[in-house]
């Protein structure tokens, strides 16, 4: 049994939870939290609760901790500071500063001669495995990337921090004709606008100026301005009936040329379509939780990505029995 | 640059020409052929053309040899006896004997230090990847293989083996509202005529009888009598106009539950179209050829398949340049 500890126990904690109880083979062993233990009643029988700032005490007897916090803030100090106990997997996601919190954690596994892996999901994760692939085995060619029909949580953040809004669900959708003209082969230049738009559901303050609202909306910068935005005001009671789930997932399409003139076209198309981000990003998390608990067996040490696993380390089967039913 | 050879110059060892010639870090050195050397003027300038026979002699001058055969007859042989003196790919595709042809090939690699890595391509290939992927981050499901719309060597050639017919080809066409099930969510259970149709377009003989010849292809056993087919008789003209291309494709599809009590639902999909079957299979060869060059550096031996190659290797971007950029 692979030992799992989690650090952090909100949506995706609870996620991994779960997703170790669809494991066979994992078991967990641990919460860690910021909050007081007493208050967490974990799903699992059996597992202990600590607090967060005592984790050290535990590095015996937890194969893999899977950090569950969120990117902004938690993981750049996190990530460092734990894996000088643990072998370690977060799900990192502020793309642009990939590169320094990779050079973070690696600093640290390979001074304490532990494994860590970081940036792990569905994108960067699954989508970034489906990129790499595309681009490998089809030099030539165009990749595009469609997040959605799903909630962004920053998105809908944003626009509850208007004045005069109690709620609000945004939805980021692929533009269908976007889709189909990437996936005809023709290689399209898109904007920003031409491959998605924005819904919004908004739950105002009774009297609120609604049109004011919708404005600041649409024309807020980086998170709407470059968008078609539509806003939608609903009632409370409608928005909990309805846009109450997490649902995401998205595209990863590329078209590239083969043949001795380009002559003949490809195109690899990867999706996923998930009722639950959180919960299918916990799935991921696990999977590759097995990975790092054999690569270190191994002797790895250091920061790695999903881009450095092979993917038989992420199956409880066999190499024969890969061989034999999946190849 | 990593030195290719490619034994055997039919569409695949063709379309690995081609291949080569769209990756920078790649250079064609060698062609090695049963038939008469002179008989073959290679697309690339400048590469030698050799007899199969002599290919020992060649050892040192290639970093990778890419085996282009059949897999009924050639490479159940040839590659483990290749893989006594190169580091080899074939794109060994007969399911149920890739056990064995793994064990052949691993013993041969393994006395000799070299690395081998067989069932290269898009199926067993990309598609077995996806597979993997798939049902190891979604434990809990079902996953689907469809194939098409695409020609099938096999199934055209049993056509063109009944008494009457000059030429045919035979389309596998996945069943579209099969498809929609699968990806509902709905883990259907299909049938093989559930899944597929399979369509031939057949030229016949000046008077042959086309009701006898419709009816030996419908019940032909294994290839045809479970599937609905559709048998249509068209001119050798029509034939070369507009059925003279090799495209295949096809879908992985795996539905599998998240969440405590399995309430979310996720859809993983991965597809392919293909306008010429042996130019991507080629492409997809020549990018693990880099990995097969990278990992026997790193002085891995023995036989591998696309599963045991993280797909970092397959990139000829540096492990920064991933993170920066694909991640």
């Amino acid at each position: 049994m692979i030992r799992i500890g989690i650090l952090g126990y909100g949506n995706l904690g609870k996620g991994v939870e779960n997703a170790v109880a669809h494991n066979a083979d994992t078991q967990l062993v641990a919460i860690f939290t910021r909050r007081n233990p007493d208050s967490i009643t974990p799903i699992t029988k059996g597992v202990n609760v600590y607090k967060a700032e005592d984790i050290a005490n535990y590095k015996n007897d937890i194969d893999v901790l899977i950090l569950c916090g969120g990117s902004a803030t938690d993981l750049p100090k996190q990530t460092p500071e734990v894996a000088k106990y643990f072998n370690v997997i977060d799900s990192f996601d502020t793309h642009a500063n990939i590169p320094q919190h990779f050079q973070d954690v690696d600093n640290a596994a390979k001074q304490n001669n532990t494994l860590a892996l970081i940036s792990c999901g569905w994108d960067p994760g699954m989508f970034s495995l489906n990129r790499v692939y595309a681009e490998s085995v089809l030099p030539g060619g165009a990749t595009y990337t469609f997040w959605g029909k799903g909630v962004s949580q920053g998105h809908s953040d944003a626009i509850r921090r208007i004045k005069g809004v109690l709620d609000a669900r945004q939805y980021t959708v692929p533009v269908e004709s976007a889709l189909e003209a990437v996936r005809s082969g023709k290689n399209p230049q898109l904007t920003t606008r031409q491959k998605h738009t924005r819904e919004c559901f908004v739950v105002v303050e009774e009297g609120a100026d609604k049109a004011s609202i919708e404005k600041q909306i649409k024309e807020m910068p980086n998170y709407f301005a470059d968008y078609d935005t539509t806003v939608n005001f609903i009632s409370m009671e409608e928005l909990k009936e309805k846009h109450n789930g997490i649902p995401h997932g998205g595209f990863v399409i590329r078209s590239g040329q083969t043949g001795e003139h380009d002559e003949y076209n490809n195109v690899i198309e990867y999706s996923l379509k998930l009722d639950s981000n959180p919960a299918f990003t916990s799935s991921v998390l696990v999977a590759y939780a097995r990975a790092v608990y054999r690569m270190s067996k191994e002797g790895k040490t250091g920061c790695i990505t999903v881009l450095d696993v092979a993917p038989s380390y992420l199956s409880p089967l066999s190499g024969e029995e890969l061989r034999a039913k999946m190849l």
